[in-house]
C-alpha cells in the first residue's frame, strides 16, 4: 500500500477569496508522482484551536501531512507555534535557524534588523527539522509525519523540492488520457462504468470538455469542438494501459475518433 | 451572527491534480459579499463512505454546505446518492426534472437520447428542491442544508446564481486594503499587532507580494518592486476604514508611500 497524504491550507485569505490557492495542484502532482497520493484537503483559518485540532485529527489518519501558509513574521502567522500545540512540545528558538537568518539579514543592502517579529520565523516546535530552501532563510520544518512550508508558491515549492529526497516515496501512480470530441458522457456511461468495473484497482474519471462556440454565450453546451476526456490512473502500468486501449474501442465502435495524450 | 458556510469540493481529478479548482474562490467571494462567510473547505474523492461521513459532520457544523463535482451522468459521479444516503432518503426520479431534461434533449440537433445514465442526473434524494440554471437541463439541488452544484465552473457558476436569492445573508463582509511598496513584513509585524488588537472583530491580514526582478531567478527576494498588502476585513465598515486609517499612518510614519486600493 502506498503512503497517503493530507494537505492543509492555513489562512483566512484563501477562505475569503481573496487569495487564489495555486499549491494545492502543484503538490497534487508532485506526491502522486512519488507515489504518495493526496487523500485530502482542507483549507482552514488562522484560529489558533482549528489548527491545533485539525493537525491532530489528520497526522493520525494520514501517513503525511503538509501544511502551507502562516509561517510569516506577522500576527496572523500562527501555524508553527500551534504545531508545537498539537504535538505538546514548547516552542523555541532553533539556534541554527536564527544564525542563518541573521547572517542572509546581515548580508542584505541595506542589512535587514534581526527583531522580534523575524525571530519567530526561527523558533520552531521542540525536536522540529528545518526544511532549508534557497528561496529564504526563513526555514519550513518537519515535526513527525507533519511538513509545515510557507504560502507563497515558490517558496512553498522551493521548501518542497528540499524536502521530497527525504520522503520515503511509494509506486508511482501513472494515468493515460483518451480524448474524444464530439462525444457526449451520457452515451458512454454505461460502457465505461463496465470497464472501470473490469479493473476495480483504477481510477477511471470522465471529464467533460467544452469550447464556447462564438456568440452563444450561456447556451446549453451542446459540444460543438467539445467532448470529453476520459483517464485511467492507478499504480499498474499495464492496468493503465489495458484499460485505456478498451475505452478506444468502445470510442471506435461508436464512430468516434479517439486522440491518445497527456492526461489534461 | 453571520450564517456560516462550508464547501466540499468532490472529486479525484482535484486531489490527482489533473484539475486545477476554479470554484473555490468563485463561492468564497460570492459568500462573502453575501455576509455568508466561508468557514471550511474539504477536498475528498469519490468514496461513497468519505463524503457520507463528511456531508453529516459538516452539515450539524455549519449553517450552509456546498458540494461542487460528481453529479454528471458517469460512474464515477455519486455525489446525488451520497447525498440521499447521508439524509437517510431513498434516492428517487424528480419527475419535473426528468420531464425538462427529456424536452431539452428532444429539442437537440440531432436529439440526445434520455438513457438510463442520463436518468441518473434526474434522480435526487427524497425531499430535495432542484436548483435549475439556464446552462444546463440536468438540476443542481439544495437537500436541507446541503447545496449539491456541478464541478464545471460555467455551470457551478450558473447553478449558485440560481440559488443565492433564496439563501438569507447576514451582513457582507467588508474590506479594504493598503499596499506599500518597498515594505518588509518584517518590519511592520509589531505595529500591525497593536493595530489588530486595537479592532479585535476584524481580520486583518499581512500579504508579501514579490515582482521578479530579471535576470535574478531563485535570487532571496529582497522585493525590488515588491512589498507588502494589509487588508482589513469585517462587518463594520467603520472599524475597517478606521483600521485602515491607522495602517496607513503607521507606513507613512515609517517613510513608505501607501496606496490604498481594492483587495488584491
Amino acid at each position: 500500500m502506498n503512503p497517503t497524504a493530507c494537505l492543509l491550507i492555513i489562512g483566512n485569505e484563501v477562505l475569503s477569496g481573496r487569495t487564489r490557492d495555486a499549491n494545492l495542484q502543484f503538490l497534487a502532482t508532485r506526491l502522486g508522482e512519488m507515489g504518495i497520493p493526496l487523500r485530502e484537503v482542507r483549507v482552514i483559518p488562522d484560529v489558533p484551536e482549528i489548527i491545533v485540532d485539525t493537525v491532530n485529527e489528520v497526522r493520525g489518519k494520514y501517513d503525511h501531512v503538509f501544511t502551507t501558509g502562516g509561517i510569516g513574521p506577522t500576527h496572523d502567522d500562527i501555524t508553527s507555534e500551534c504545531v508545537a500545540m498539537a504535538f505538546g512540545v514548547p516552542w523555541v528558538v532553533h539556534e541554527e535557524s536564527r544564525a542563518n537568518m541573521a547572517a542572509d539579514y546581515a548580508r542584505r543592502d541595506p542589512p535587514v534588523e534581526m527583531n522580534a517579529a523575524r525571530l519567530r520565523m526561527a523558533t520552531l516546535p521542540l525536536g522540529a527539522v528545518p526544511i532549508v530552501c534557497p528561496m529564504t532563510s526563513a526555514p519550513g520544518f518537519s515535526m513527525g509525519n507533519v511538513h509545515v512550508m510557507a504560502g507563497v508558491p515558490r517558496i512553498m515549492q522551493s521548501m518542497f523540492d528540499a524536502l521530497a529526497p527525504s520522503l520515503q516515496g511509494g509506486v508511482p501512480v501513472v494515468s493515460r488520457a483518451v480524448h474524444a470530441i464530439g462525444v457526449f458522457e451520457g452515451n458512454i456511461a454505461e460502457g465505461l462504468e463496465a470497464i472501470q468495473k473490469r479493473y476495480p484497482d483504477l481510477d477511471i474519471g470522465s471529464y467533460p470538455f467544452y469550447r464556447q462556440s462564438a456568440g452563444v454565450p450561456g447556451a446549453v453546451p451542446s459540444f460543438p469542438g467539445g467532448g470529453v476526456s476520459l483517464v485511467s490512473k492507478g499504480v499498474s502500468l499495464s492496468d493503465v494501459e489495458a484499460a485505456t486501449a478498451e475505452i478506444t474501442a468502445m470510442l471506435v465502435a461508436m464512430g468516434a475518433s479517439p486522440i491518445q495524450g497527456e492526461p489534461t
